[in-house]
Protein backbone atom coordinates (compact mmCIF):
# COMPACT_ATOMS: atom_id res chain seq x y z
CA UNK A 1 0.00 0.00 0.00
CA UNK A 2 2.46 2.90 -1.28
CA UNK A 3 0.29 5.35 -2.10
CA UNK A 4 -1.23 4.99 1.72
CA UNK A 5 2.30 5.29 3.46
CA UNK A 6 3.04 7.94 0.89
CA UNK A 7 -0.20 9.87 2.30
CA UNK A 8 0.39 9.63 5.36
CA UNK A 9 4.17 10.86 5.34
CA UNK A 10 2.38 14.07 4.14
CA UNK A 11 0.36 13.89 6.95
CA UNK A 12 3.11 13.85 9.52
CA UNK A 13 4.91 16.71 8.10
CA UNK A 14 1.90 18.88 8.16
CA UNK A 15 0.67 17.79 11.37
CA UNK A 16 1.40 21.05 13.05
CA UNK A 17 -1.48 22.58 10.72
CA UNK A 18 -4.02 21.15 12.56
CA UNK A 19 -6.71 22.02 10.38
CA UNK A 20 -9.01 19.62 9.44
CA UNK A 21 -8.90 18.48 6.11
CA UNK A 22 -10.14 15.80 3.40
CA UNK A 23 -8.40 15.19 0.22
CA UNK A 24 -9.95 13.37 -2.92
CA UNK A 25 -8.01 11.63 -5.71
CA UNK A 26 -9.44 10.25 -8.85
CA UNK A 27 -7.26 8.60 -11.03
CA UNK A 28 -8.42 7.39 -14.15
CA UNK A 29 -5.90 5.28 -16.43
CA UNK A 30 -7.42 4.42 -19.78
CA UNK A 31 -6.70 1.64 -22.21
CA UNK A 32 -7.69 3.63 -25.12
CA UNK A 33 -7.82 7.38 -26.34
CA UNK A 34 -11.13 9.24 -27.44
CA UNK A 35 -13.08 7.85 -24.97
CA UNK A 36 -15.36 9.73 -23.16
CA UNK A 37 -14.49 11.49 -20.37
CA UNK A 38 -16.76 11.99 -17.55
CA UNK A 39 -14.28 13.40 -15.11
CA UNK A 40 -15.83 16.88 -14.57
CA UNK A 41 -19.24 15.38 -14.39
CA UNK A 42 -17.52 12.95 -11.93
CA UNK A 43 -16.11 15.76 -10.01
CA UNK A 44 -19.70 17.54 -9.46
CA UNK A 45 -21.26 14.65 -8.00
CA UNK A 46 -18.22 13.84 -5.98
CA UNK A 47 -19.11 17.92 -4.38
CA UNK A 48 -22.11 16.86 -4.01
CA UNK A 49 -22.05 13.80 -1.88
CA UNK A 50 -19.06 15.73 0.22
CA UNK A 51 -21.50 18.19 0.97
CA UNK A 52 -24.03 15.69 2.27
CA UNK A 53 -21.79 15.22 4.65
CA UNK A 54 -19.71 17.98 5.57
CA UNK A 55 -21.09 21.50 5.68
CA UNK A 56 -18.33 24.08 3.32
CA UNK A 57 -18.10 26.99 1.76
CA UNK A 58 -17.16 26.95 -2.16
CA UNK A 59 -14.37 28.84 -1.50
CA UNK A 60 -12.41 26.14 1.08
CA UNK A 61 -12.85 23.59 -1.95
CA UNK A 62 -9.95 23.69 -4.24
CA UNK A 63 -9.93 21.42 -7.30
CA UNK A 64 -7.68 20.69 -10.07
CA UNK A 65 -7.76 18.12 -13.00
CA UNK A 66 -4.70 17.45 -15.16
CA UNK A 67 -4.98 15.10 -18.28
CA UNK A 68 -2.37 13.50 -20.13
CA UNK A 69 -2.54 10.90 -23.09
CA UNK A 70 -4.43 8.41 -21.29
CA UNK A 71 -4.35 9.27 -17.73
CA UNK A 72 -6.93 11.84 -16.08
CA UNK A 73 -6.08 12.89 -11.91
CA UNK A 74 -8.79 14.59 -10.87
CA UNK A 75 -7.87 16.43 -6.94
CA UNK A 76 -10.00 17.85 -4.48
CA UNK A 77 -8.67 19.55 -1.80
CA UNK A 78 -11.60 21.11 0.82
CA UNK A 79 -10.75 22.00 4.17
CA UNK A 80 -13.21 21.64 6.51
CA UNK A 81 -14.91 23.91 9.18
CA UNK A 82 -13.95 23.33 12.80
CA UNK A 83 -16.93 21.42 14.56
CA UNK B 1 1.97 18.70 -6.37
CA UNK B 2 3.81 15.89 -5.24
CA UNK B 3 1.07 13.29 -4.76
CA UNK B 4 0.07 13.46 -8.60
CA UNK B 5 4.20 12.73 -9.58
CA UNK B 6 3.56 9.63 -7.54
CA UNK B 7 0.48 8.64 -9.27
CA UNK B 8 2.14 8.94 -12.27
CA UNK B 9 5.46 7.49 -11.41
CA UNK B 10 2.97 4.54 -10.29
CA UNK B 11 1.14 4.86 -13.55
CA UNK B 12 4.24 4.75 -15.96
CA UNK B 13 5.32 1.65 -14.04
CA UNK B 14 2.23 -0.53 -14.48
CA UNK B 15 1.49 0.89 -18.49
CA UNK B 16 2.40 -2.42 -19.50
CA UNK B 17 -0.93 -3.89 -18.03
CA UNK B 18 -3.11 -1.59 -20.37
CA UNK B 19 -6.13 -1.98 -18.02
CA UNK B 20 -8.58 0.51 -17.58
CA UNK B 21 -8.36 1.67 -14.25
CA UNK B 22 -10.17 3.85 -11.85
CA UNK B 23 -8.80 4.97 -8.59
CA UNK B 24 -10.45 6.41 -5.95
CA UNK B 25 -8.39 8.04 -2.35
CA UNK B 26 -10.12 9.67 0.67
CA UNK B 27 -7.70 11.20 3.15
CA UNK B 28 -9.77 12.66 5.95
CA UNK B 29 -7.34 14.52 8.47
CA UNK B 30 -9.03 15.10 11.71
CA UNK B 31 -7.84 17.68 14.31
CA UNK B 32 -10.05 16.65 17.23
CA UNK B 33 -10.79 12.91 18.22
CA UNK B 34 -13.76 11.47 18.85
CA UNK B 35 -15.74 13.06 16.04
CA UNK B 36 -18.34 10.84 13.87
CA UNK B 37 -16.51 8.82 10.82
CA UNK B 38 -18.78 9.24 7.94
CA UNK B 39 -16.21 7.58 5.77
CA UNK B 40 -18.33 4.13 5.31
CA UNK B 41 -21.12 6.04 4.45
CA UNK B 42 -18.97 8.30 1.89
CA UNK B 43 -18.20 4.79 0.55
CA UNK B 44 -21.46 3.86 -0.41
CA UNK B 45 -22.18 6.87 -1.63
CA UNK B 46 -18.73 7.27 -4.47
CA UNK B 47 -19.40 3.76 -5.58
CA UNK B 48 -23.38 5.22 -5.91
CA UNK B 49 -21.64 7.78 -8.58
CA UNK B 50 -19.53 5.65 -10.08
CA UNK B 51 -21.93 2.92 -11.04
CA UNK B 52 -23.78 6.01 -12.72
CA UNK B 53 -20.93 6.57 -15.02
CA UNK B 54 -19.27 2.92 -15.44
CA UNK B 55 -21.18 -0.27 -15.66
CA UNK B 56 -19.03 -2.35 -12.93
CA UNK B 57 -19.33 -5.96 -11.23
CA UNK B 58 -18.97 -6.19 -7.20
CA UNK B 59 -16.07 -8.24 -7.86
CA UNK B 60 -14.22 -5.70 -9.88
CA UNK B 61 -14.30 -3.44 -6.80
CA UNK B 62 -11.38 -3.54 -4.17
CA UNK B 63 -12.11 -0.89 -1.02
CA UNK B 64 -9.73 -0.72 1.89
CA UNK B 65 -10.85 1.46 4.84
CA UNK B 66 -7.63 2.23 6.91
CA UNK B 67 -7.90 4.60 10.42
CA UNK B 68 -5.40 5.73 12.82
CA UNK B 69 -6.03 8.24 15.89
CA UNK B 70 -6.31 11.50 13.33
CA UNK B 71 -6.64 10.00 9.86
CA UNK B 72 -8.62 7.89 7.79
CA UNK B 73 -8.00 6.76 4.36
CA UNK B 74 -10.37 5.30 2.31
CA UNK B 75 -9.09 3.67 -0.79
CA UNK B 76 -10.88 2.18 -3.76
CA UNK B 77 -9.70 0.73 -6.64
CA UNK B 78 -11.68 -0.46 -9.80
CA UNK B 79 -11.31 -2.28 -12.37
CA UNK B 80 -13.37 -1.18 -15.81
CA UNK B 81 -14.37 -3.50 -18.33
CA UNK B 82 -13.22 -2.70 -21.86
CA UNK B 83 -15.23 -0.76 -23.64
Amino acid sequence: MKLLEFLRGERKKTASVAKERLQIIVAHQRSQRDQPDYMPMLERELLEVIRRYVKVDQDAINISLDRDEDCSVLELNVTLPRT
